[in-house]
């Protein structure tokens, strides 16, 4: 393509961008912004549509679920913008459960069947979508999300990426708000059958669920497979820790040593923080555990433990949403990849 | 019913006992024994026919599987027995995941549909007939199971039952076959990402498994939800401990730790050791995890634990399987009803 037909595009041309996560889907629409200097995008940034959706997570929901949820959410996107597939140049998917190139590659053929071949494409785990919306498009530094799943993700300036957890309840996430929640469930039974001590747990739980008895929590538990009606009890977990109660605190503390563990693993591998551990770098801080902002501030006490390792680590809680932030990394990717052609 | 169309039905009457697990579920025939002294026990038991099928848990497998599951184990043991569904004068099907009356309800209601009125019919937790085969259909004493899910199970002479534990993988069942391996797999992907130290359960699980990398885990285990595939992977485990891997020792010495707990919260509601804590009771132990019989014994570890607290604990290993127990179960609870209105 010649430089007159890319301006041409790029007046009516738009990107979107997906952030998939766990509990919801949502798609913006933005337009291109024919330059790559990110000082010169707009505040605030006019999104010209957004439309939202459950989980696209296939392992949560499974492959049909997902996927009818990602062309649903990006079609309702466009239409509100008054736009139709053939506009859109670029478009970020940052999906929870992208965990591999084969994982990539599904959703990628997915998106092949609906944008024609000369639309950019990039599929991302989910935290690539969280940290852009930090840093306004570029991969670099570390982001930590803890909403229903929780998972660490950095980049280095010159392409290395490490994550750590991320992988799901099954294996270890307990940082995570289902991780939290399960345990608080769990010490609910534990307290119930004599494995463990009282705890106000028990009644908030209880009357949150309107349950009669601790007998009723496991097939309540059972009941139904989604992740998130799980960690929907976390405000419960806070609410019984700010009352003083010990159990509910040794939850979160674990929560909050689980988080900061998986930040300092991430950091440690890419060396994010210089040789000596003490550089400048960003932590994105992304998701409605980190966002309590009560006074048991999970968020807070990751950032403090964090800053024990590494006092260089700079906390970033993004102005906008992350599918804003995919879509700033589609803009970003296709300007690199535009200069790069031109440069050749 | 009178006496002598009692004896007339007895002679070709049979008990049929089901034992559903969270990996298979086994269904025998037995004749039913015209007395209720359970020291005249035939020694080896006649069994006149057996089947085996897959898991009927329907926390696990749903509920239609789980009702078709248990409605061909019991044709397929009667058929084998050469008898048809007339013949069964009781049964008793003892199911994990049932936890609550509205539970045995359902289950009671599916054996409605096959066996006529005058059929005893008894639905209990899989625990109760684990129990029984090493009571001999008694309902006394403890047993703990721990196999792909673990449960401790009580009851005392006059009829008070209390259990611990049995709340599936979600509510904190680290003792049982799923809890360890799932540990192990977290183990795995914590020394991949950093957060955890190296472990030489991560070559043995990845040969076993027939994967290439540490990042194929998270595929691997949300590709199939069934509890059995994880819990297979226990003997590797326990050959990393033996090898003197601490990351797989931690993860038994945890095992051991939540199941002894599991016994002695049952053992303290309901008082099975006496006012001093010293009496005699059983402790009945079932299930893959306990029988391993290699150098890192959990069973032994659990029962040493155990008899710290309560040194009156007798551990029993059954020597008849728990579908055996169920049936015992049921003709030693037919013959008490049928006693009982005898004297009225």
């Amino acid at each position: 393509m010649g430089s007159e037909s890319d301006e041409c595009c790029r007046g009516d041309g738009v990107i979107l961008g997906v952030d998939g996560g766990t509990t919801s889907t949502v798609c913006v629409c933005l337009p291109l912004f024919p330059f790559s200097d990110h000082r010169r995008l707009p505040d605030p940034l006019p999104v010209l549509g957004r439309a939202a959706a459950g989980c696209s997570n296939y392992n949560s929901v499974g492959e049909n679920a997902a996927r009818v949820t990602l062309e649903q959410v990006i079609a309702e996107a466009l239409s509100r913008a008054g736009k139709d597939h053939s506009a859109v140049l670029a478009v970020c998917l940052g999906v929870s459960g992208v965990n591999h190139p084969s994982d990539q590659e599904r959703i990628l053929n997915w998106m092949r069947g609906i944008f024609s071949h000369h639309v950019k494409i990039y599929v991302q785990n989910d935290a690539v979508a969280a940290l852009a919306s930090g840093t306004m498009g570029k991969l670099h530094g570390c982001v930590l999300i803890a909403g229903t799943g929780c998972i660490a993700y950095g980049f280095t300036e010159d392409g290395r990426e490490a994550r750590a957890a991320g992988a799901g309840p099954v294996l270890g996430d307990w940082g995570s708000g289902y991780g939290i929640a399960s345990r608080a469930l769990t010490a609910v039974v534990k307290a119930h059958d004599g494995r463990g001590p009282k705890t106000t747990l028990t009644n908030c739980i209880l009357e949150s669920l309107g349950l009669p008895s601790p007998d009723e929590i496991i097939g309540w538990t059972y009941a139904d497979s989604s992740w998130a009606r799980i960690a929907a009890l976390v405000p419960i977990v806070v609410s019984c820790a700010e009352a003083g109660d010990e159990v509910a605190e040794e939850i979160l503390n674990n929560a909050v040593h689980e988080l900061a563990l998986s930040v300092k693993a991430v950091v440690k591998r890419l060396h994010l923080a210089g040789k000596d551990g003490t550089d400048y770098f960003q932590v994105v801080m992304v998701g409605g555990v980190l966002e309590a902002n009560k006074t048991w501030d999970i968020g807070n006490k990751v950032i403090d433990s964090v800053l024990k390792a590494y006092p260089g680590a700079c906390p970033i809680r993004p102005k906008v949403e992350p599918a804003i932030g995919a879509a700033l990394f589609a803009w970003d990717s296709m300007m690199k990849e535009t200069e790069a052609n031109g440069h050749r």
